[in-house]
């Protein structure tokens, strides 16, 4: 048997399989009846010449979210077995799916005036992001801490926490996790915890800020690596002081910015540098008014949320306005840039961990006016 | 609002979605209507206690595969699109996908006498092992690699190759690729290459194994360290002595082997001692005749193949008779063990490279005669 | 032949090299004449049965530092050549060099008022720490880095630095670096910069602490991972604020210091979470008023300086009334513990990077009360 | 006080010291009753624009050293205290120590007829060369290691060694260890073992090699990474076959060598692909016949012994003959290069893991035809 010229052997099995006579199919059967599959049939779209994610590049609008979550508040009770009041974002992509990329969980939780989510663990990995609101306290393996607008609060793997709310306001965050990721690679485990979280005191500062949140500082305590970050809370007035002091380093002249007008940290693991936890990767992004970024394209998913500001997201070429709270996914090799009118504040969080620590990680940068601009292709 | 009975939120939430009134109807109406989906109602499936993985625990029978291979060697040519003569395990549990595990590719590939499978390039990580037969050599980035029984063949991502068969009779093998978790995660990349391999050259040894072949030793011109490994054949005979030697050791009161019985090599990339490539772990696991591996149960899911002698796998609690070339899935947190009738010979390999890198992994080991014997829990 | 007695060996080459008769006095003249030294006659001196080091356990008083210093301001001018008015502690057990440890310089430096220090750069790596004073600034790679009261100041291997008095006050301070060993190992280069430092800026802030010292925030045009922290000034409020919250910890039962009553911090290099620099760790110790540290020996030596408070440290059983600006070196192995008259800060760097790098890194700890207490051996 | 000339600061201060009238003198006498020392006095000798190493670039000759270890032999019995007939390369620009340079340790041993040198154990590592002979055992933490012509054998810090010699010949093999480091630096242990060694067997292979000498294979039983290499002898028929295919790929065309005609291997930890101990580089070169190297300078020191073949070292500008088991050493920034008259092979050892670990590594490399060929500085 020689060789089939290329376009036969792919589109040829196809055919086969419908038109190929009676031999063909006995085959297919065959394998059929053996839990087998050809690669031939299929090779195409299980190894497409570049990422063709299943995921869409979608836009949800916060105030919508928002009132779902107050009316999920009015009628559906927050306790034990279903946990949470958690509304996830279903990438219409994904098949009905909770899940708003392959690998990454985004919802808002919702907790009505002096409510208590009771306590539990899980493996997935988990954090809150604050986009308005206060009030509420998360217990993090027994440390409470403030959840205050702005505010990112970390619970890594495998701890406890359960979380209540002071006040008699109900109050709405973002929730993220590695749910989707864990539920395919069937990595998790759960435990329930305490009904009632096990301290209701409501500090300012977590312990594990007044021991770890000091720049440049370790504890002496504490001088064994952690997986995860040992900081609970991210607070907003370090994150906001940052941002300013970027854009006033570019101003004077100095190499601060990612780049022009488009200041950024990224939150870390203060015991490596590196990501707050194993498979997720989280950012804050700030652009001038009137900035934009370059377009680039990434292997790996993202999900960002507006924490002020409004401007504009472009998704694959389609330009996306944005206000306060606006959450939107960009799958895997998507491109996207954003565009300011005023000043624009967005948080961010994605799988890049995952990606750089299996090296498959690619970044190709187009310029800001699009092809014509500087590009690089990253490996 | 108080927190809901510990039974009622999952559940609640569950009757409530039906039999909850216009209200609630009204509010899930609203969730699809804007891509949500709240947590409460499926919390128990996303977050199990301990992984409950959809793919199955699954014995494929190497007679039968390869009677159906030579059957598609008959009817199917190879060439430029389909790319391949790979038939795949498809996981009965995972609704007919071409997937060993959610994370692993295992195919047997079969190419007839003087055929050419034509060059090409992938991010997705590759390799064979052959369980038999010979005269077909694989062309790696420009560098022939023979195949002959026993061998681990890779070819890391992004690598060209091709192969192609010098005799006068067909051979098959096993491949093994990420490709589920490539499809998944969305981080494939595709290139065709040439259409015939670009070297026809048979050496007995690759140019790999001539420069990073010789055991403790470095070329000084290969001192950065490389993703995958270097070393794109690892011969039979190196294999078979290094179990040999730990079974002898073992009769010598050394320790050398994993349990008593139980010989054990994993396959290393030499500039760094971890796993051949990035999301893929290979080992050999060889029993003495009459020799039992303990129970163990691991987060990650793997692939084996038999490679000579006659044994048993316990999957679940159900034991399985294997035979030369049968191949078996071990999806996550499933318990497992071996008994070998006599020598028992088995090719590995596994996605533990991603648990270990991500986090997740963990192990749990019973004794060989069930709960009673000696327990661990690593975490 | 047969084996020489155990004593006879070593004292008998001695011997025999004096009273050994002709041949074994040609023997050892043969050696001479080659440039070769037998072991035998040496073993035990070049390989002791724990460390026997040279230097000395000894204590530097500031008051009498300092007033050496003034003088020197008066009469030696600083400038290009000398480059620095820095006067270095030299251990008395080193024979006269210039040397507080075998690895570790230690200096008083002293800069009047108006003057300037003129720029120039070395391979070595160097800190400045502050124990009183304030009106300098130091300039590393450009950036104008104020120095105060507390403040631990990096000027790594490499970098540009020079420094200027704005004041009509003079100022001195701690200098730390790795000279000894650069010396030693041949690794030293340099090269005079500016005559004059190039910024004559006073900031309240440098440019790179308005970059990197935000707590769990890293720039994202700082991704990549540095050799040595890019961190220019540690500052006292950080510190202060840091050790205070261990206490506080403490008191409400919470893990937070190194042992009852003793407070710690290590400065660290923020893009990795490792020391500040490759060769010198750098810490500071707070002991409560009345507290006591354990007696630990280490491989490797360190410096301490008493920043505020008054205490006794006990080094090799000799104990030594301590005050303000107070310095004492620890050489390796050698037993030393502290105790607090009233609150005690001290500042302390070490090699212990070198020693943990190079895997010769070893604790011994004995309890509070000598050999009764909790003892540990770390290997 | 303006800031001084940039030639009279240093200088300055010299003379002042002799000349400086009574003020100065004073100052300077005050600095010696306190134990300190000025920088300006010696800032050139301490802080130099390049390396300026003490220790010179030195040849020993085989013979010489062989014919005085017979000698030693005779005169000199080997047993416990001084514990080896070792005769160390004494570097006449180290003022008589026992150093072959300022890190490293070089001897040869020598083991007469049915001699034993007893077990000991240090933190120092060490290792030993065969460059002719065979007919000893080193048994090394319990296992026996046969030493023959051509092989590297470990005794890594803190592992028991002892040696016998089984034959009615003497044998003689380099010794080199990280003693002088140790010993500046103050890291050493010692401790007595067994005056005969443990075991008296003499097996071709060590259960090291049998564990751990399969290229590309790890035994599941040696999972944790070690400190150094867990291999006890690399022997000389792998190191020959390597550097044969790499000269024979060379003349393939396959890049395989280090420049043209020099083929060279770095001998590595198999769980790291690092160096084989945490001080020492070991390292065998071959140059073909009438091959030359490039000249280059780096940072840190070498040892060099002939094992086969004619050539010549060019060392500082100065040329030297070398004949088989010559020794010669190279300081830090010295250049060298090698020349082959016939085909040329030398084992090399060096402290380069200490300058990478503590990153003050660099390489800068000449043309083989001096300054005017390709330059590269590497830092």
């Amino acid at each position: 048997m020689t060789a089939a010229a290329p376009e036969n052997a792919a589109s040829g099995g196809n055919e086969m399989t419908g038109a190929g006579g009676p031999e063909l199919r006995e085959l297919y059967d065959g394998f059929a009846a053996e839990n087998l599959t050809p690669l031939w049939t299929q090779r195409d779209d299980l190894m497409p010449p570049s990422p063709a994610p299943r995921a869409a590049a979608h836009v949800w609008r916060w105030h919508r979210l928002y009132r779902l979550a107050q009316r999920a508040g009015d009628l559906v009770p927050v306790g034990r077995g279903g946990e949470r009041r958690a509304i996830a974002l279903a990438n219409p992509g994904l098949g009905g799916a909770a899940y708003a990329t392959p690998t990454l969980w985004a919802a808002i939780q919702y907790l009505g005036p002096k409510e208590t989510a009771p306590e539990h663990r899980h493996a997935q990995n988990a954090f809150r992001f604050v986009v308005e609101g206060e009030g509420v306290w998360t217990v993090v393996n027994g440390d409470p801490v403030r959840m205050s607008r702005g505010d990112l609060l970390l619970t890594p793997g495998w701890h406890f926490h359960g979380h209540h709310n002071e006040t008699d306001q109900p109050m709405a965050w973002l929730d993220g996790l590695d749910i989707p990721f864990s539920h395919y690679a069937d990595t998790g485990f759960f435990e329930f915890g305490s009904d009632r979280v096990t301290d209701y005191a409501t500090p300012n500062f977590s312990r594990s800020e007044r021991l770890w949140g000091h720049p440049g500082l370790r504890p002496l305590s504490g001088l064994r690596d952690t997986v995860s970050s040992p900081i609970a809370a991210y607070r907003w007035e370090h994150t906001d002081r940052a941002l300013t002091e970027q854009l006033l380093l570019e101003e004077e002249g100095q190499p601060a910015t990612v780049e022009q007008g488009h200041a950024a940290v990224r939150y870390v693991n203060p015991t490596t540098g590196g990501d707050v936890m194993p498979t997720i990767r989280a950012e804050f992004h700030r652009l001038r008014p009137g900035a934009a970024t370059a377009t680039r394209r990434e292997v790996g998913s993202s999900v960002f949320q507006v924490v002020d500001g409004e401007g504009h997201v472009t998704l694959g070429g389609k330009r996306h306005e944005l206000r306060q709270g606006d959450l939107f996914t960009v799958p895997s090799w998507v491109p996207w840039s954003l565009s300011a009118e005023d000043g624009f504040d967005l948080f961010r969080f994605s799988d890049a961990p995952v990606m750089e620590r299996l090296h498959v990680a690619r970044t190709h940068l187009e310029g800001p006016e699009g092809p014509e601009g500087p590009e690089g292709d990253t490996r």
